[in-house]
């Protein structure tokens, strides 16, 4: 485990390197400098650096130079953080990694438009792979972008529609279908795609990927809601069990619901339905003591670890023939690290 | 003027095909469906086209085939869909070419998503470009849009944090760095130069539409302003002196408040400070009445005119010897088009 987080760190570092030249500085107008600092602000807080590591590790695992893919792994982080600009908005959270929230700091309408910068920073290092790669690969690096965002939009779109339709007859399939669009494809199916695209791996071993991945970020989004509940806030970076504050459907609670009483249910509905502001701290805590009451959480844990243990299975049937480089044996950790992972 | 507004509707509606081709429509799960749906709603609505055709226009005018920049006009109106419903809900708007904005609709969360959604289709109808142009017109007419992109967001901070900060000392120049970039840049410079990039115009020619549509596009805005201020709801489409509800620096302001007394200045910063709710019918009344005592909206408009004028004579100077087609004069018409319009 601490190995594995010394690897993320490393990898992490390259990628802010690229990611700071990128990003803008000096401005004349001292209210765009301020803006650029903003641009700063997300970028500059302690990450995993998960979706660039992978896609690195991909990329050298397939035989590629992973050089050639800095930039790419450097927009999926860039990526990243523009999603959680606006993600936090649209989830009224208070705390991402450890500090407040961007639109806490500085309100709705700038953090709106500071998530915008940062997408358009993304497409233009991505438009900067041309110079690595020359035009056809680099082509074919924006389609993947493309449809990644397909998916992740989509996938948040239907998270926020249950929420805003007060929608609860949901099942695990429900679930995974929207976490498999929200999380997965970007998290995961994504950077092993891009990783094995740049290192030229075949396109039938690049779709392996979407199975492989769907499992793996239903998994890692699974341990974050798990986190979420019973992690630790120092560690973890958002404020502990603010999924039930914005009124979340996760796996977690959607258990709780289909093995609850019928009163027990008509309760953590009325809890639940409450805007954010007037849900107490009582209530949360009793909808948490009733998640232990089912065992919700271990259940959720042993969803988690089925499904690892699938795209693991998977990862080495597939790729049973890739050689066994240290790259390869670091994404075996990784796959272990998304369910055992603390922040 | 008629005649203006036809071609700019017959423009209109090539780009609407094209965009409405581009546009998801389909899917399994009926959450995206709802959300597709969502995203059709800004580009459905009635809009001027105004970007799109200056853009057609001016391939024309330096000798392109329109048909190839149709992909990129089609991603100047889905730049402008997506930041209006990002800026409607940034300036706290309600209504949005004659209905009521999109998060008014839906809510904030959903909304930031859609717009997030027609960002990335932006995108991807300009990577759909090479095969059209060619690898390295794709590429140079993504790296105009990054430049534009830029430019648009600095200067939607800056309108955003004089705000924010209550910022009132501000000069014409303060507003014309901030419009320049804010409205000029993706509404004209952008435009015009990807048009005749598209056509093959030489650089030095291409550059002469910074100073062109810098000017235009500050008229522009502060039609936009007037409009807002006298304009026919019905017309124009958006909640008449909603800039005042909204406190927005505007040149009238900004005119008025270099003229008015101590003392009504004191009254004018006690209503504008307020927040939108807050503010009363009669005060919004007030502060129209006192722009009219000090012929403010005059003042804004005689600018307007001034930089309509330099802008025209910048374009018959630099542009003598380009052939005199009927695009080149149909431009010359949307020149004055820009401050004659009623929405």
């Amino acid at each position: 485990m601490e190995k594995i987080k010394t690897f993320l760190r490393q990898n992490k570092k390259r990628i802010d390197e690229r990611i700071f030249e990128h990003l803008p500085t000096e401005h004349e107008i001292p209210e765009v400098r301020n803006f650029y600092e903003m641009m700063w602000d997300y970028p500059s807080r302690k990450g995993k650096g998960l979706r660039p590591t992978i896609c690195l590790l991909m990329c050298d695992a397939f035989g590629g130079k992973p050089e050639k893919a800095l930039n790419t792994a450097a927009a999926l982080e860039l990526l990243e953080n523009w999603l959680l600009v606006h993600d936090d908005i649209e989830d009224g959270s208070e705390l991402r990694r450890g500090k407040p929230c961007l639109h806490r700091k500085y309100g709705i309408p700038m953090a709106i438009n500071v998530g915008d910068a940062l997408h358009c920073k993304m497409w233009e290092i991505l438009h900067e792979n041309t110079d690595i790669l020359g035009y056809e690969l680099a082509f074919r690096i924006l389609s993947e972008f493309t449809r990644l965002a397909d998916e992740t939009m989509a996938g948040q779109h239907i998270e926020l529609s249950w929420v805003e339709n007060n929608r609860w007859n949901l099942t695990d399939a429900d679930y995974y279908a929207m976490c498999g669009r929200k999380t997965s494809w970007y998290t995961c199916i994504a950077p092993c795609r891009l990783g094995a695209i740049i290192a030229g791996a075949e396109d039938d071993e690049i779709d392996n990927f979407i199975q492989i991945g769907w499992n793996l970020g239903i998994a890692f989004q699974i341990q974050d809601d798990v986190l979420n509940l019973i992690g630790d806030e120092g560690v973890y970076g958002k404020e502990i069990a603010g999924d039930i504050s914005e009124g979340k459907r996760t796996l977690v609670l959607i258990h709780l619901l289909s093995s609850c009483t019928k009163e027990e249910a008509l309760e953590i509905f009325s809890i639940m339905n409450k805007p954010r502001e007037d849900k107490l701290e009582s209530e949360i805590k009793r909808i948490i003591k009733l998640m232990d009451k089912y065992d919700s959480i271990k259940y959720a844990k042993s969803r988690a670890k089925l499904l690892v243990e699938e795209a693991k299975e998977l990862f080495n049937e597939k790729f049973a023939d890739l050689p066994n480089t240290r790259s390869k044996e670091a994404f075996i950790q990784l796959i272990d690290f998304v369910i055992d992972r603390e922040y």
